[in-house]
């Protein structure tokens, strides 16, 4: 079964390529193999895609799909052939201390796509068209029923972008009532200001320039739109919130800058959320300390969102594949990369 | 009424002396004047007094007292002369839109003490015999009646080092059934001990190398002491805590060592709650981010703490006076600075 089924594989430094690659299989008993439906394009794709994130050879990439389970090993009892299943970005058991406590992305024995696992049994990317999925049971959450086409946009989010976003309104503590500030209009951003919303946020400011993108935010549910930046930004929402700055902040970038934005557009006692993949990010510990600001995020444990998150889509409660304005066949990836990294796309869906 | 009252004046480093001060009068119709009763040396205090937080003349110092109001401005309701009064490390107008959110350190209004307040008039320090409080209404929190001797310690704790442990374990969400770590055994660190029990937490760990300051932890309600550091007690309070670390961690040092040794101790999405003024301290936000730590601290908002932990000590459930292991005259602050600087005592107590 060599060189049969088709997998994204970055070469090199924006030369990101459709090959043939060999096709997975199961390998140990509590594995399944998955035929994909539909993936899509992360932010945090653009990161190696740009050469920001080093890596020395070709490097299989993509971590949101949905799909239709093809085989199960026999250590598989949640999921059958047949199933259309939802893969979280990152792999896990369910079952270890780490995810009993919720943080499955912290499991003892899980990971992340596109790599070998702790066995050195290799885990395909998820930009493909087959990919072996570990611990089946811990990783995979299927439907009811296979859904309608039309669900597949919003089901396809809730493998990351979403619950990414509803991570970071729960690491921010948004609950009824809250003061929101979301950073960062990105496709992880405009899910935060919908998951904010969901959560019962009483006003959500959106910060972005873009037209497109202050439009989408509006549907999602924010309040107002903030497009200054910097010390204009900071005093235009300080001014929004009583003078001194909302409850929660929701960072979804991941720069040293859209940090310092979330920091100063908290009120003293406030609490950052964020979910932007840190790159130079630099704390000004005293600072933060001096106005009692929280701070808390990392990688969304999908795994422990999906089954709450998953009902409010199937009920039609929210409709988060929104956020993709490009849909492409899988073997124009390529442009679809592109398409992000200019700017002219805010996520890219692949369909297969 | 120059040259009257006495109050500790910080000259140079190490050199700390009671001297004859201007008594402090009635400034502004919102003041009381207070008559101490009791103060005490906070570790805080040892920065300047080491000369590790720099100062260039001499300083009024002292952040914690009890004592009788003795005379009230005219705009000033809810205390009167005679009134037996905690004073928190800061003060507060407790009406601003922060105070309403209940963080009373960073009042619009407020302050702190032995340095001028927003409208340029001095504010005392609180080792001394008498101090102008500015917002009395907002800042002083009265006993119902005038206290037995027997609980001015356990009054005096309500200024600062207990609701300061308090605040470390609110900021680290310690709540019914959690798994604790506290890191550093000074008085604020046994304080947090206490206030981590009080709180219901199911098991907690201190961390601390020193025969009587363990047992006062145990006292206080600690389960378990490690005495080891860095990697070991990483590793100890790991295999203590599932082999994966407590929910809630309690920094209350303030060095780069101990929340180095306090994020080490944390579960993946376990929470930090600090207290210790940082000093150089650098974080390593994507070590954190990977790990879902949460971090949150800051100067403990006492005045919103105080009703509640005031009734606890008043009903006797608590007895947070036990961390001062050493009580002094007034006119032997010297000696009190001296013992602490060099760890001969917890905490110590001055009289009048």
């Amino acid at each position: 079964m060599l060189g049969v089924m088709r997998a994204t594989v970055l070469h090199e430094v924006r030369d990101i390529r459709l090959d043939t690659v060999d096709d997975p299989r199961l390998v140990l008993d509590t594995d399944a193999v998955v035929r994909a439906v539909a993936s899509c394009i992360c932010g945090s794709d653009l990161w190696p895609y740009r050469g920001e994130n080093p890596f020395t050879q070709p490097v299989r990439i993509g971590h949101e799909l949905v799909g239709i389970v093809e085989q199960v090993g026999s250590g598989v009892s949640t999921v059958q052939p047949g199933d259309f299943v939802i893969v979280p970005f990152a792999y896990s058991d369910n079952t270890c201390a780490v995810c009993e406590r919720g943080v499955h992305t912290a499991c003892l024995n899980g990971g992340y796509w596109g790599g070998d696992d702790r066995q050195g049994h290799f885990v395909d990317g998820l930009q493909g068209e087959l990919v072996r999925v570990p611990f089946a049971d811990g990783t995979l959450v299927k439907t009811p029923t296979t859904p309608d086409e039309s669900l597949v946009p919003h089901l396809l989010t809730l493998a990351d972008v979403f619950p990414t976003g509803h991570h970071a309104a729960m690491c921010a503590g948004v609950t009824t009532g809250s003061t929101v500030v979301v950073v960062g209009d990105g496709a992880v951003g405009l899910s935060a200001v919908l998951a904010a919303k969901r959560l019962g946020a009483d006003r959500v400011v959106a910060m972005s320039r873009h037209a497109d993108r202050q439009e989408l935010a509006r549907r999602f549910g924010a309040d107002e739109i903030v497009a200054e930046r910097g010390d204009e930004g900071a005093a235009t929402v300080r001014e929004i919130f009583d003078g001194i700055g909302a409850d929660c902040v929701l960072e979804c970038v991941g720069t040293n800058d859209s940090m310092k934005q979330a920091l100063r557009s908290a009120r003293p006692g406030g609490q950052i959320g964020y979910v932007g993949v840190p790159h130079g990010v630099q704390l000004n510990v005293p600072a933060m300390f001096g106005r009692n600001l929280g701070l808390k995020g990392g990688p969304a444990p999908v795994r422990a969102y999906l089954p709450e998150l998953l009902q409010d889509v199937l009920d039609g409660v929210i409709t988060p594949g929104d956020v993709f304005d490009l849909s492409l066949p899988l073997d124009q990836v390529a442009e679809g990369y592109r398409a992000m990294d200019e700017r002219r796309a805010i996520k890219t869906l692949l369909t297969l």
